[in-house]
């Protein structure tokens, strides 16, 4: 099994001004995360909008990200679905596709439970040779796995012994989960837009899985913290956690991070799928704030890395 | 457009042990709803376990429904999705395969707002030419739609002026849309498995669509209701309700459901797909009860009807 | 410690039309429970609108009650709080006051977990010398008890092994965290209006704890079961869950019940606290016909018993 | 009526390690608050933990506050209740007690709505001769005020036209609540730890009302705004949100703010109340980190205001 660990960045999905997904766009964004360094990427995920994308899509978007990407480093493809049969038949997919994990957070549903959710997590493992990144990820999946679940599902089930936590606060969840898994080979990840990286990997996580519109930061902060620097390492992080925070504003977040995107010349349009809200006058002033921001302070810092 | 009233029966979607989609099942299940005398029928509905479908399969079941009920009532469809394109390209789908309406819930998003929800069905309205069922279930939406905003919605949105609606207290929340909706052509049906049709029909509601096993049942309140025979309908309904309730709880009731229509020769097995809970001996033994009150109890009413 | 089983009637709290809690009507209340043959009485539960009224109200409602129940059953104390504190503070209130034993719901407090808790039950059973209903009702607590956590409350904390269940679907779940405890001294309720009480029986639950307005029903339906009546017990659940039902409204529940014990003599105003709602006339027509059809099924049945 | 702008900090309550109110640590809370330069101090707040307060604790922190404070600056009240009786006579006990406002959140209750919380407020603003602050904080009060309400409410109720606004995006909804209030001397205050406070403040909020442990900070960011020096309370905002995004961290951040005013001098011990969790050893490493940039960045900043 891969050891997943630093950074990978979750792929947004581009679209036209007709809606449609836009193939370009995405290769240029797979090259800016490419490019900056990161160790992986991950495809359909929750900020990729694939909750929006119509099976086709889904596909499509897949291929594009798997024949760009060409085995430079692993591609994690999300899965989650509603149901297990759906969930493994999207989980086979990402396999044939040339995926190197899946990510999969429970199924969405009223009365779901800790044992229904072992079990799902436990049908996945057998039936899909690929390793499991289990998603800890409240306000979208609908159920908070309690940190007794994630500990029992990592002791149980080898293949799912990823972490995407993203349950606040995920630095304390991170170290109540760590405490519990002593000597197993588990890796967690931070997500929500890297706000909490440096406290998280603080915590003994491995490394931050999100979208963030700046990957190099990312990088760099993990790079330094895991070469021993790690005053430097704090430095790069709180010095550019102003736009992470920013960027990561719910409801508001994904237009933010795709007009960033634009701005760096990956992709050509910022429109996120309706009934997502576009971006207004305020929040683009904003931005042109925090970026600027980022730019001064950025000099004498991460792009030296 | 159709004035959608009586009562639709939404469908359950059977498996084979192999979790297959049954549509010899499926078939049988449609010939008992209309020989029960059922004014029309909703495919992919919630309870029809659409959202643990792939694509395919809701092609696949729709072909089968569309084709069984051979014009005899109209079909609804469940077109529910995430964001709008892709409720879009179901609802065309739905009227591809000679769907008579399409049932659209809110988008399920964090951070959905009244503007948004509205913006969504007027968008769907503008380019499908079916009516639109504007369902109103909060547990599986995770939306609430306010008495003012379906009534905004019914108001400007001619093509979405009927309701399910399923946001308890159904009765009451009926009365207070109609009595805000005076002149309009607004048709507001019942669901949440018949267990206020009484209290509905008293409100206003034009009937109920719901997938109880019993639809007989239903069918009689109904027409009773409508002759003018509200005691007698009143009769039926009180001493069925036993059963609707029992049918209808959370977590289990698809299970249940599934229970009876196999006792009743309609579907080869009551299979669920996981991770929803099959049935246990408990709730078994307690629907033999109670299938025995209704046994009992019908003879001397709605078989006579 | 008591064994609590049969049938527990949570109080309402009446209030004049000046909105003070009108003692003369609770009396009335109590001594039309203690006249139907209730085992016990709950005061200052969920549906006694306890979260509504100020320490002070709450000291004197439990005076009331307490001294015109005047030992001739137990008193059971509702006592959540947000925090332990506070919730010892009514925990100890409660036992000077002459309860029977207290009612705790799970704090209610954003990212509660299951150790906080166990925890929270624990401190409570070393700090005070009554038995806890331990309740589970996650619309108001905000928080779903699973059944693996009910065990282990009951399994580590001897004073806490009656759990007031009204977790849907509540056979279902009776039944799972009985077959998990065999060997323990633990007592389930029912609750939810008594609408699922004949198959929470069936699954083997104690009892029911809620307010239901004709609790003479639920008396009659626990003494039939008991003396192995199970047949008769179930006609007289069919035929009066009609009523259970509507009362157990999702919104206005509160203020049907109140109307009913107003009808029957025991109330004098049907007032429920703002921001609550009032009754419609929609409600009170439909309340009239439940009610007729409970007088006319009544005269061969429980008035009998 | 007072217009209420800058910095309001919200006041924690410290409990001794026998969790009782530390009415000493509290004054020297607030002291350093006022020392700081805060416009005025919100007492009983959310994050003051008044809903794990006893209503004789409540009545003791308010004595302490108004005292200490001595009319200096003013003091906002929490008042926010489940029903609107006992909501009232929080709002008196308030103003009893000197209170220049009281602060409201939406009555916590399964199916509330829209008219419900108008309502609420309405009868407040007729009852009680002091200005409302309308809180905005679905974690807390589980219900979301749409834009839509929030308009109308200030509208309507000229006495509520300071809305301390907790529902994410803040910056974005501050923007639409003022575009669709234009004419009315409406003041949008931001909370959420004075994380995204600067957007807030280009949006058109007229300050902050929050618990930061640094009030200074807060409180030059607001000055240099105010004084159209945007470019410089920038600088201040982005270098220092660091420390305010990890004390503002949901489930721990109670403990953590504390924690820093023990280390500040102002409070004796950082005990929360239970069940709230308390520090663990990672969350302290990395506050002494995150405190540390703080140390050193504010050397050429804040402290020269």
């Amino acid at each position: 099994m891969t050891a997943f660990g630093g950074v990978f960045s979750v792929l947004p999905t581009p679209f036209t001004p007709g809606d449609e997904v836009d193939h370009d766009s995405l290769r240029r964004v797979i090259d800016l995360y490419l490019g900056a360094g990161v160790d992986g990427v991950t495809a359909l995920g929750v900020t990729s909008e694939a909750a929006r994308l119509s099976e086709r899509e889904r596909a499509e978007v897949l291929a594009t990200v798997v024949s760009r990407v060409a085995g430079r480093v692993p591609v994690v493809v999300g899965a989650t679905a509603e149901g297990t049969t759906l969930c493994l038949e999207r989980c086979r997919a990402a396999r044939a596709s040339g995926g190197a994990a899946v990510m999969v957070s429970p199924p969405r549903m009223p009365k779901i439970n800790s044992d229904a959710v072992e079990r799902h997590f436990a049908t996945l493992a057998q039936a899909v040779d690929l390793p499991i990144v289990v998603q800890d990820y409240p306000p979208v999946s609908g159920y908070a796995m309690e940190t007794a679940l994630l500990v029992r599902i990592a002791r149980e089930i080898p293949a799912a012994r990823t972490i995407k936590l993203e349950d606040a606060p995920t630095p304390y969840k991170t170290a109540r989960i760590l405490e519990n898994t002593e000597g197993l080979e588990l890796q967690i990840l931070g997500g929500l837009g890297g706000v909490y990286l440096y406290e998280e990997l603080l915590a003994g996580a491995a490394g931050a899985m999100t979208g963030f519109a700046y990957p190099e930061i990312l990088v760099e902060v993990v790079r330094l913290f895991r070469t021993g620097k790690r005053d430097e390492a704090a430095q790069v992080f709180y010095r550019s956690v102003a736009l992470m925070r920013f960027e990561f504003q719910e409801g508001i977040g994904m237009a933010i991070r795709k007009e960033v995107l634009r701005r760096r010349g990956a992709i050509a349009h910022a429109a996120v799928r309706s009934p997502a809200a576009p971006l207004d006058a305020s929040t683009r002033e904003a931005l042109d704030r925090v970026l600027a921001w980022i730019d001064k302070t950025k000099e004498h810092s991460w792009t030296s890395a």
